[in-house]
């Protein structure tokens, strides 16, 4: 492709709304465009970067004995009413009426559809296992979409669900696709990081989430430094630090003018933050609850909602909090409190412990659980953290590092068979409910991901295998005959080998097209300046080193094979 | 693909609501699903097709210098807006609310979003002239969805638009369109034909639709038996026919009871069809008009919605005829009309015509235009028809034939570029408005037009480009020991060539297993039994026709080869 009539349009400037690297040098290299608030425009070479991850994904599902369907993206209420899910995905939900006013969604997800499929189709044990999967664009109206493709309202998935006779078939499925994953992020030259994960929205119980490493990403996960665990910190469970057993103080109120945080208390009453316990204040399907963690720890909002089987869980204002307490946040506590109060594990042990007093400007000292406030429950509800204990070996010590979330798969089990009577009948003629899993890839969100792992201040560098293409050749300059004819020659040599190449061949500066070479992350970039040219070579720079070489022309082929690994 | 894993649930009945040969053969062959009313799931078989078919046509586009791009399904309404299509599409579009309130719809076409994307990203001729394409899910809420994939509410498009500095430089790429259109019908393997349309909603002055020929389509064209001029009934333009000048008779009231067709008052009346004048009262933008034709003619109502420049119009129901008339459908007339009347061209020049007389079981006779009625406007109203004079050379008549529009190809000029703003700076400095073209071909709308042109009683022959899988396999007896182990011999060589094949492996009867064979159109089958088998040979069979041929084990892939025409 020349240059000159590509549509790249690369911008100089970052974007002012881009919050992520990503977002940023997609934008920047004329890979992306905003069309409303969390839906995109691919242009040509983001579009390009899209198919090969699509393509690797597809030969990968292919592989594992998937089969590709096409679903659709707008669906009927009555199977989502089946479900149950047509209530519970809330705002979430993009909603419909057709002209005849029937209510309609576009597909967040696809698991009330294809179920109806395969329900309707699948009568036998002679018809299963079967994998059945699709590409496409799905819809969820987030609140406040952001990070650019990371988290988007239109965004491009792949989905694969499976239906088993029983949880021995799910087992075989469910591990043909975790290897299948594998093998999709191996060839798509990321690294990443497989882990236990919550199962949220979708269901079931057992779920693994595909991590794409990289600092910026939003999703934080430990891992052993002995054994192989390693989960979201959404779902890590939580060995409690037991706090060694006091003498019991008596209760007694004391004046903390000004006094909010747990940092302020741990100043104004010089006790250290694990002395204290935090306060915070939900409203779960409209009920307000407070939850309480130790003072250091964080409350782990999916581990409450799971604990209440909750559909929605949000923090409450402090509007409502002053309304019910008469105090407002920093002056929150269990003593006295007048809605369900659920503690942390580590709560359970602490004794002569500080919290708020539900009175502005007053907290307690020398709280003990049980004398002075009887919790609904102790259970797990803070987030791991590094250092923690691991939970399973008992032995390691959890790390921690982050990622962004590009696989999630889950086993359904009976979850969605069982509210849409999606039935077969066994060898003996007996009817039984299909086990299910589900298998989803973020493509779109692949390619962030695959941005905040690999760039540099220059622009992306894009994994070999999702380039949008592998060569780019730059002559100097574009006016000079013997540059350009030296460049078109080396440009029909390569794409004759099968490469996909572009050749600079815009009247712009040396510095423009350097610039944008590095910024649209073009693997191998060989430029035909006038001083080597004299020698009969060009200069091969890789985008991933800074060193540049020179090399022969002749040898450019052997050269660029090496390179791209296919020799 | 064994065909015990391969998921094609064929029928062996009709489904009840298919109309058209591709839904029953469609649905009967396990390709594809309904979901909603016309909103379609494709199963494997027919995915494969669909893959097949946007493979072609993206080979073609960029082929022609196409560039493929992502754009959204859901669109802002703001976009809408600033086309002034936001009203003009009517209930055809699908519109939402996100969760804060603003409207959007689902693409039913995207000239406004990639003019939108163009005008902000190309500001000089230099980046000009660009083609961009994409191959995606469209929307139009039918009234009636039916006819399967041919008109359903949720369908797959590639769309390109084109964007260039002058009419000659459209001229350039409407002919590149033109052209990349021939090559991929030529390699879908359809007779199709290349026919002069109407612009409908998407606008411009010239368009030619690819009209896909089956004598069950929708739509009807018409060419000339001496020239190249061929075109939609829809457009094509119309040469009345002169009637002799005759002296005018005094106009006369007669009765006429119960007479109500232009043939009950043919025999009633004894005169011709041709010597009455048919009225029909149509509502053109909530405005009733009437529109006359020669009783033997119908009316074209594109036609008179272009005249008009109208946005919607429909015939008007009897009631309303019957309050503002006083008379009921086959009692209208010109005489007295107390609306606008638009007369066909060839009503001019009839003289002592018959016609309803506003006044039910009355008609005049003798009427004269000009004496006994003065219209808006005589114009070309009608249908053309079969042996009408060809309006280009004058000389051939016109034939008729059916065929389904699958591509349709528009001249749009400035209308989206003025309305957006799209200019560039030409060589000159000086601002201009881009020129524009748009181009689409339905996918699954070809898909079911390919059934429509080739199948036989016993289910689809597909063409060779776009079958599913081009070989299957069908062991007479899949318990026989040898059978199986020969099949899966044969299987597996021809993989190895870099066929697509089944192996149908089911333990199911020969019979079952060959209906289904024919059913879902598989090109070659090989059958493999005890008899010839005996003697070293199966037998080989293409779709197309009846007579099998025994073939040595030894020379199954010279064979296969020869017939897919690869060698």
């Amino acid at each position: 492709m020349k240059a000159s009539e590509l549509f790249f349009p690369t911008l100089r400037e970052d974007p002012a709304e881009a919050e992520t690297v990503s977002h940023r040098l997609l934008f920047r290299a004329g890979m992306v465009r905003k069309t409303a608030a969390g839906i995109y425009t691919y242009l040509p070479l983001g579009f390009r970067v899209i198919k090969k991850i699509m393509n690797i994904v597809r030969e990968e599902m292919d592989r594992a004995g998937g089969q590709e369907v096409g679903l659709p993206i707008i669906q009927p209420r009555e199977l989502w009413a089946q479900s149950g899910r047509w209530e519970v995905y809330g705002d979430e939900m993009f909603r419909l009426k057709d002209r005849h006013q029937r209510d309609f969604c576009l597909g967040p997800t696809h698991e009330e559809v294809i179920t109806d499929v395969v329900n309707h189709e699948v009568h036998s044990y002679r018809d299963l296992p079967l994998l059945l999967y699709q590409i496409q664009n799905k819809y969820r109206d987030e609140i406040r979409p952001r990070f650019g493709l990371l988290r988007g309202r239109e965004f491009i998935m792949k989905d694969l669900y499976s239906f088993d006779v029983d949880e021995a078939g799910l087992e075989v499925s469910y591990q043909k696709m975790y290897d299948a994953y594998c093998r999709v992020f191996e060839r798509l030259g990321l690294q990443y990081r497989v882990v236990e994960a919550d199962s949220g929205a979708i269901g079931g119980n057992v779920s693994h989430e595909f991590i794409v490493l990289a600092p910026t990403g939003e999703s934080v996960i430990v891992f052993c430094d002995a054994c192989e665990y390693a989960a979201n910190i959404e779902k890590a469970e939580c060995i409690p630090h037991m706090s060694a057993a006091e003498n019991e103080l008596p209760l007694t109120k004391v004046s903390t003018p000004g006094q909010k945080t747990i940092q302020d208390i741990s100043v104004f009453l010089n006790i250290p933050d694990t002395r204290q316990v935090k306060t915070m204040v939900y409203v779960a399907d409209g009920v307000p609850v407070a939850v309480l963690v130790r003072g250091d720890r964080e409350v782990n909002e999916i581990k409450v909602k799971n604990y209440l089987n909750a559909n929605f869980i949000e923090l409450a204002p402090e509007e409502l909090v002053r309304e019910v307490m008469g105090a407002g946040f920093g002056s929150l506590g269990p003593v006295g409190m007048n809605m369900k109060v659920y503690a942390d594990l580590e709560v359970q042990s602490m004794n002569n412990f500080v919290c708020g007093a539900n009175e502005d400007d007053y907290h307690y000292i020398n709280v003990n659980p049980g004398r002075d406030f009887q919790p609904e429950a102790f259970c797990d509800l803070r987030n791991a953290e590094e250092g923690d204990i691991c939970p399973v070996c008992r032995e390691g010590k959890l790390k921690a590092t982050r990622g962004i979330e590009t696989g999630h798969i889950f086993k359904l089990g009976t979850k969605y068979s069982g509210k849409m009577g999606a039935t077969f009948l066994d060898e003996n003629g007996k009817e039984r409910l299909m086990v299910m899993g589900c298998y989803g890839i973020g493509i779109s969100r692949t390619m962030a991901a695959a941005v905040e792992q690999n760039h540099d201040e220059n622009g992306i560098i894009w994994p070999l295998a999702i380039a949008p293409y592998q060569i780019i050749i730059v002559p100097v300059n574009s006016k000079d005959g013997q540059q350009m004819e030296i460049g078109m020659k080396l440009y029909h040599e390569l794409v004759k080998q099968g490469y996909e190449v572009i050749i600079d061949d815009r009247d712009q500066r040396a510095g423009v097209k350097f610039k944008d070479a590095d910024l649209i992350g073009v693997p191998v970039r060989i430029t035909i300046g006038p001083k080597l040219l004299k020698a009969g070579q060009v200069e091969i720079k890789k985008r991933w080193e800074n060193e540049v070489k020179g090399v022969p022309i002749e040898h450019v082929s052997t050269e660029v094979r090496s390179i791209l690994r296919e020799d």
